[in-house]
């Protein structure tokens, strides 16, 4: 199967699945929890979450599908809080939780993902053994998730943050939760313990070059295409890969801390690609996803296998 | 053993074993998620979590004390993030952690508690089975009190709440609480379904008629007895039973929603006793203490039952 088919059949398999767990509030709480889960996204997590554990343990997946939902909704209980300490007011094109109503309700409506998140994974039907152990993984992952947010709001009062504080920082905020989709699928469809840790590995690098991605979108995409405004980043002083490659290559983007006009944005652009910073920026997502894919030689060949390589390369490929 | 005795040796034990978990706090955030949990407190959950293992399996609860400890860590989680969305600027003689860090790191530092909660569970010598439905009923119990938290909000908007959604809200936002600690101990050291639910329903009643008890201090404790405002929920419109029992005998409190001087309070009070307002209140949380305890038939008679019959009146004797 293609990849694209492979995860609009997913994303449909998860809307249905969350519908029939959730579709039905039954307390205000409640509809402000569903607002963001309903409100689409890619389903990126289960996605992954399923392609593992079908690798290791070919047809298990469907058993264990209440824990590839926990992922989904962990990362949505990370998205309401996120918006509240970012003040962001739209998500996924929708208002978002805190904006509609308040922020009180929206740190509680992701207390209650969270919460669901675990009772989830409870719900696999799996060994007790191999879901205490999914609890344990999710919770850390949980943590590395906060400690990620937490180093990223503390980088913007920053101009000297390094490549490795920088790679350690998008791991924890984007990676891990991937690792964990991918590690919690192989675990509780029976995987052996080198067949989960490579799994992890793989999720967790191809997370950060998705983040790696977004930085290179961010900058690069007009505003018609991806629907956000292009180098926001640079006007807000944001420590992304390309600001510390730029950095190291002697660009000041400082004076970019400002208003930036179409044609500024074209200017910089070229002055970036004339240095080399986009091109060395790309090449190390690369070769994230190049050393994502080869950890995988402990899979055998499956068709799973096959789209797990594809996946680590549409995380890099997509332009918005 | 004299409870006040089990209760401080218990408290002794949990500061200690929470100093061994985390006191090398080994980040910004760890740190501040540290605060409030490091600030003192009672430990009556985790104590409770110890009486209802050991009287059904004794000397049991020492293998289960990491989950002790997620009772206390999750009740912490949701004082950081109560303390946000009540503004609370104190808490345990402490500024709260929203105060010292701001309120975007105490949002995080809340939530790393919630995950550590998770983990902690994982960690007891108790089969993987038992672990699943503790984290299963932490998971259910997170989220009911961030239901009782929104309702409770959600009353201070009207002036019609009746008796039974306040004992529903105070059974969430309090209660459940106190039911998981009992179900938990009970059912990680190897107890019957019976004794199990028998033990929860004993929490979540005492839990609720100490919210009572915490609603008649507010009113009948001298400041400097409680070391808080007197009177601070009349002043504020609270949809407190006194408030919802003084309406049924015909009493309106919305002129006291005032500032209120001693003589002021000192008239209220006189009024709410010649009425049998607080008489009715009091006898509302002894009934609810005496049905916890005659709940408590299924289990043998041990030591340990004799402490929760203690305790459970410990919870509405207590005067500040």
């Amino acid at each position: 199967m293609e990849l694209e088919t492979y995860l609009k059949k997913t994303a449909d398999e998860v809307n249905s699945l969350l519908q029939d767990w959730y579709g039905d509030p039954k307390s205000p709480l409640s509809q402000a929890a569903n607002h963001l889960l309903f409100a689409g996204g890619k389903r990126l997590r289960p996605a992954l979450f399923k392609l593992a554990a079908d690798s290791v343990t070919p047809g298990s997946s469907h058993r264990i599908m209440p824990a590839g939902l926990s992922l989904e909704v962990t990362h949505n209980f990370t998205l309401i809080h996120d918006d509240i300490m970012d003040k962001d007011e739209y998500r996924r094109g929708q208002k978002t939780v805190h904006t509609l109503w308040g922020e009180p309700v929206a740190i509680l409506a992701g207390d209650v993902l969270y919460a669901r998140a675990f009772s989830l994974i409870c719900h696999a039907e799996a060994p007790g053994d191999a879901k205490v152990r999914a609890v344990s993984l999710l919770a850390r992952t949980c943590e590395e998730i906060c400690e990620g947010q937490q180093q990223d709001m503390s980088f913007e009062e920053r101009n000297d943050v390094t490549r490795d504080e920088y790679l350690a920082m998008v791991t924890r905020k984007t990676g891990v939760l991937y690792g964990a989709a991918a590690a919690i699928g192989s675990l509780l469809a029976g995987g052996s313990d080198e067949q989960v840790d490579a799994l992890y590995n793989y999720g967790c690098k191809i997370g950060a070059a998705f983040q790696i991605q977004d930085d290179l979108i961010d900058l690069l995409a007009s505003p018609e295409k991806s629907g956000k405004d292009q180098a926001s980043d640079i006007r807000e002083g944001k420590q992304t890969l390309i600001a510390i490659t730029a950095r190291k290559k002697g660009i000041d983007l400082q004076p970019w801390r400002r208003s930036l006009t179409r044609d500024d944005i074209a200017s910089l652009i070229a002055l970036l690609r004339d240095k080399g910073v986009i091109d060395s920026v790309r090449r190390d997502a690369e070769e994230m996803i190049g050393s994502a894919i080869s950890g995988l030689h402990v899979l055998t060949d499956t068709p799973e296998k096959k789209l797990l390589a594809d996946l680590a390369w549409y995380f890099i490929k997509r332009d918005y």
